[in-house]
């Protein structure tokens, strides 16, 4: 095993590097500001040009994938069906994280056949192969994309964008599956699998996760899901896992069963991002909720089979100007501890909807005005209160989930926001805080979160280190730890983005806290690729920290484990089946929302 | 006077000539079912074409009548911005109300281009010319539309329809007028009028109210307003009337002044047809709201002064196939009495929504799923239960508005039941009633209210008994009565159009109730043009009945007031101000909500 390095205060890269960083998780910073494309776009305004026009889209029943548009001019090259087909799949796969399910561009450029027509073929041809240092990979040399396939793209972005159709009740049941009814699933626990030390691991590439033990550190199963899956949660008994993919499916596995096995799934729309479980005491394990990004709604459905029951549109005004969005999409749900209600955030109006479950029929949203651009966000130590970023304004949303109300909206104190669900930990200075590290830049901020006896810090920044750098996804700890992670996957340096920082909790009470430094890129014994080091997740105990170094697809990955006592390598996970590896979700932390 | 006809069950004329019928207040019945316009449609089948395809529409930021639509194509006729414009006001004031403001068709047929191109300039022009007998106002031979007009509507026809825009909250601002501020506003009332007895009076076609005195039966005031205001609501206090046009404008009007003005205005959409006012104890006066067609949204607004203050869309998705709508037009709106709630209906989509004003920032809405096509509706007797027709579906959805839920939807006996806000009676066998007519049938139904005593009744059909025929659009009676009246303006009969039917409410308990035909037309003294009888409204005592006697703008119209108790004629209205009277609202029953 290395030694740890302890660095003070390392130099951080800032803003500049966000937009190659967010990348990563389909994460999204959408201005919403500029209403009319340039009159004559050169390819250095195409580059610039990143903002959604308000409100115009041209709604078609052409499926996504299934028919060429038939708004195709003379100007832009045909496409066979089966070439328009393979360009759809590629484009939803590989850019429409960034660029927008309608092209209409978000944290990548607009993309829209007025602009890419002026830019034409070959600039588009070599920007898809090449990229640029704004942050667009160079998807033809790295090889994610042969030759002939980049041919294609630049040929399909010079054609009208593939409209994709709503998706409502009768499209939902259409794509809805129960594979084990209730009846024949178990009345108990049937395999042997510590269930609340079992990790479940996104295995972003292939379309699966990974169900590995906690103790053994050994992968129990894998399991087919949608692609990409963004998150995992678990009902309020433990008993059930749901996944989301980028493409919107949902799986509900049963972790009774031996093996563990997707006993119901169901394709909620095109593009999603959250899932969660009814847990308020009385509805534990009985409602499930899908937010999409594409179409902008959200659905609850049947715990237990994923029945859809009821869809709700997010279409309507942005929270500041109140005009209307025609695609608010909807960013992390968590389920409410005090009262029966999911906690919706939709990023494009910047609104928090509270969905009360109690009586779906006649359904009650409480509509919480925030902030433009929420994203992700998690509780206070007391579940009471929500922290979520609002992301491209720098900003933090609270919410009194008891009350049903808005706290207020305070500055995050460094740039672009990105909690993950956030840490929360004891202040030896300022009491309760909830923390935050930051995309676009080295900050890491710490929210004071009791009112009552820290009445003077609650709702304040208190306090912001420097971390390594930007490009932090995730900051960790837990309540039986003395330290505190934060990752910095998307930072270009490739030795920042391979470790993570460590501070102790305790040395925050410094004027300038140090912390160390893990190698953990290192430490897993791979050699090729970038090895960024992504998402620290607790064990059950809270007494070791799993980390995923990501690599591509083509190149190797691990998982290392670090014991959070000493800091030093634990073990480390690797497998050929471990394909790109990134969200790890702990099912006892995760269904206790322990963070 | 003349002596008053007996007539028994007179044969009745039924759903054949609800098309023609329904011209009258921009009443809709829209088919939602066909996806696609048939191939290739001759004008026959364009006259069938009366549906809206689904979710299919092309929002642009043209501004209505602002500028010619761009994507004319050539087999379009060219129109100069002028031309464009006046026929833009045309359309508006004239076609939209059948035809939907994105020329979708509802009751009206679909007039997109698609459609128009195929069947042809001439067709058009002769269709705008002579009308037909399915419905379509014959206005070049009726002089309504010079020559020159229908030819310009038929061009403007073939061209792509302008489409209105989005209307937020900046929109709303540069469209609202304080012209007395609440500082400069009198203490006290300054005038000598029975303010209690006053009735708001619409003057459809001159885009004004008249203010007439309940006990001279004397015009004391015109004021200007939108076009064709839909109605007037009167606040909690008694004190401010609002009102809204056709053209989304709300005037809100300070009876206090002397004379009693305009106070406060402001523009909410493109097209609305409701308006409302907080009444709920603690919040009487603060709030008022309006619904639009288009936008499809509703606006809250400071009660006082019409700053508008929290906009929401109503774009989501349909009750029963949970589907998207891209334009659930806002329907009727009421107030709670219950709760601090505004009940919205949302006629495309089907779903009531309860919006609690109590935290207006923190908005807190339950959404009942109720069934398409609700249009007009009232309380019951208590004012708990809100009773809401569903028109196109022949259904009555009933709400518990201190519950939130809903209690049922029920058959309403009939075709096509168009309440107003319904007629409130104890019937001799089934105890306390709500009553509706129909435009489509003679039909008029009675439903047991009262859960309590008379369970056994509650929200069924009780009885339904036979008018003079359909047509049918407003059914009255009042707590200090024992008369029961049904209008029939939109019948195709010259007579049963200008009379109305009255029951005596005791004669109900017979196997076949009588009724008496009040020949109100004859005794408004006019002998010219139709002399459509609409639209019965009380005094405040409930001891004499109005009757509007609605004639074109061209001819002369009046106000028949009737003794309630002898049923004979009481007092004529005749005024060459009283230009196409239509609504009338008894301040007092208004504010009440009595009927």
């Amino acid at each position: 095993m290395k030694p740890t390095i302890t660095i003070i205060r390392k130099a951080a890269p800032a803003i500049g590097v966000v937009a190659a960083i967010l990348l990563y998780l389909g994460t999204t910073v959408p201005g919403y500001a500029q209403q009319q494309p340039p009159a004559s776009p050169s390819p250095a305004d195409l580059e610039k040009h990143r903002t959604t026009p308000s409100g115009q889209y041209e709604p078609s029943l052409d499926k996504l994938g299934e028919k060429p548009p038939e708004r195709a001019e003379p100007t832009a090259p045909t496409l066979t069906k089966a070439e328009f087909e393979q360009a759809s799949r590629i484009y939803f796969e590989r850019c429409a994280g960034c660029h927008g399910v309608l092209r209409k561009g978000a944290t990548g450029k607009a993309l829209t056949p007025d602009l890419t027509r002026k830019a034409g073929y070959e600039y588009l041809r070599d920007f898809i192969s090449y990229g640029s240092p704004a942050g667009m990979p160079n998807w033809g040399t790295s090889g994610e994309l042969s030759k002939g396939e980049v041919d294609l793209m630049a040929r399909y972005l010079l054609n009208e964008p593939a409209q994709p159709p709503e998706f409502g009740l009768k499209e939902m049941k259409e794509n809805w599956k129960v594979i084990i009814p209730v009846a024949q699933r178990p009345k108990r626990k049937m395999n042997n699998l510590d269930i609340d030390n079992l990790f479940s691991v996104t295995l972003r590439d292939s379309g699966e996760i990974a169900l590995i033990s906690g103790a053994t550190k050994k992968i129990e199963h894998i399991i087919k899901t949608g692609y990409a899956v963004h998150i995992s949660r678990v009902s309020a008994s433990g008993r059930y896992l749901f996944t989301v993919g980028r493409d919107a499916k949902v799986n509900l596995i049963d972790l009774w069963m031996d093996p563990p096995q997707t006993v119901a799934e169901i394709k909620t729309g095109a593009e999603a991002r959250s899932v969660e479980t009814s847990k308020f005491k009385g509805f534990e394990d009985k409602y499930a909720i899908a937010g999409t990004y594409w179409p902008p709604q959200y659905v609850i459905m049947d715990g237990a089979t994923l029945e859809p029951l009821k869809i709700v549109s997010t279409r309507g005004m942005t929270v500041d100007t109140q005009e209307f969005h025609p695609e608010p999409r909807v960013a992390a749900i968590v389920a409410s501890h005090h009262n029966p209600e999911f906690v919706v955030n939709v990023k494009e109006t910047g609104q928090i909807l509270l969905v009360n479950y109690r009586d779906i029929k006649n359904l009650k949203v409480t509509v919480i005005p925030a902030e433009r651009f929420l994203h992700d966000g998690g509780f206070d130590k007391t579940r009471r209160y929500f922290l979520v970023a609002a992301n491209a304004r720098h900003r933090i949303a609270i919410v009194d989930t008891k009350e049903g109300r808005l706290v207020d909206v305070i500055g995050s104190g460094g740039q672009t926001p990105h909690p993950g669900r956030g840490a929360n930990f004891v202040h030896p200075k300022y009491g309760p805080v909830w923390g935050t590290s930051h995309l676009g830049s080295e900050t890491i901020s710490f929210i004071g979160t009791d009112p009552v006896k820290n009445k003077q810090h609650a709702w304040k920044v208190v306090q912001t280190v420097d971390g390594q750098g930007g490009g932090s996804l995730f900051i960790k700890t837990h309540p039986q730890s003395e330290n505190l992670y934060i990752d910095t996957p998307l930072h270009p340096d490739a030795e920042v983005s391979s470790s993570v920082a460590v501070f102790k909790i305790k040395d925050l009470a410094k004027e300038e806290p140090e912390f160390t430094v893990l190698p953990i890129g290192q430490w897993s014994g791979i050699s090729e690729g970038q090895r960024r080091v992504v998402q620290g997740e607790y064990n059950k105990d809270g007494t070791e920290i799993w980390f995923s170094v990501w690599n591509s697809k083509v190149q190797e990955s691990a998982i290392v484990v670090v014991d959070d006592k000493t800091l030093k390598l634990k073990s480390v996970i690797r497998d050929k089946r471990l394909v790109t590896p990134t969200g790890k979700f702990n099912v006892y932390n995760t269904r206790n929302d322990i963070y």
